[in-house]
């Protein structure tokens, strides 16, 4: 079975106790990350459904089409799994600032000497 | 205290209930996400103060310096941290495949009409 997560063809998510998996989101432009999330089995599913990112919200419990207030969607390019199936890398086009602080992504602050500095 | 994590320049990472932050690693010279992993505290120390990438294998139950025994360390160019600080962006430079699987990163399938392809 694990074997088969790693070397096969079917996608079998491999969730957590929560019924998530993590998500990598770049910028299909520049490599840049733009934000690390979670999504569930219905994330994924609406996601490949529509080709705009969806995440499951831990903060509020509910599932969340990125944008879909600040109109900031994020077009999928890409959809990417890793070895074991806990992981998906998405790359994307960002509609606007990826980030809830208006920022282009969420890293916008390097670890430096012990502190943070603007990237 | 959450608006100082997302605005200050104190690296105060937000660790999960078992003590963890995601971390993601790209590859600096073009990046492609080689792998997602998880750090601890300590974990975080490490890599900072070796600038070779460590994390916290959660299979083992103990710490992970990557490249360990396949000689395929990550040397660390950057590190940022995302607007909550429970994420972790590392731009490295890989000495190997970072794959456990022998491949260049661990994202070596595309999502295509619910099956993957080799990408």
């Amino acid at each position: 079975m694990d074997q088969d997560r790693e070397t096969g063809t079917e996608f079998q998510p491999k969730f957590d106790a929560a019924g998530l998996v993590t998500a990598v989101v770049t910028d299909v432009r520049n490599g840049d990350v733009l934000m690390v999330a979670h999504m569930n089995a219905e994330a994924i599913e609406r996601t490949i459904a529509t080709g705009e990112a969806h995440f499951w919200s831990r903060s509020r419990g509910s599932l969340w089409r990125k944008g879909e207030t600040s109109g900031h969607v994020l077009r999928v390019a890409e959809m990417r799994v890793d070895c074991d199936q806990d992981a998906i890398w998405i790359k994307a086009e960002p509609a606007g600032p990826a980030c809830h602080t208006g920022a282009p992504n969420c890293f916008y602050r390097r670890i430096e000497g012990g502190v943070l500095v603007r990237a």
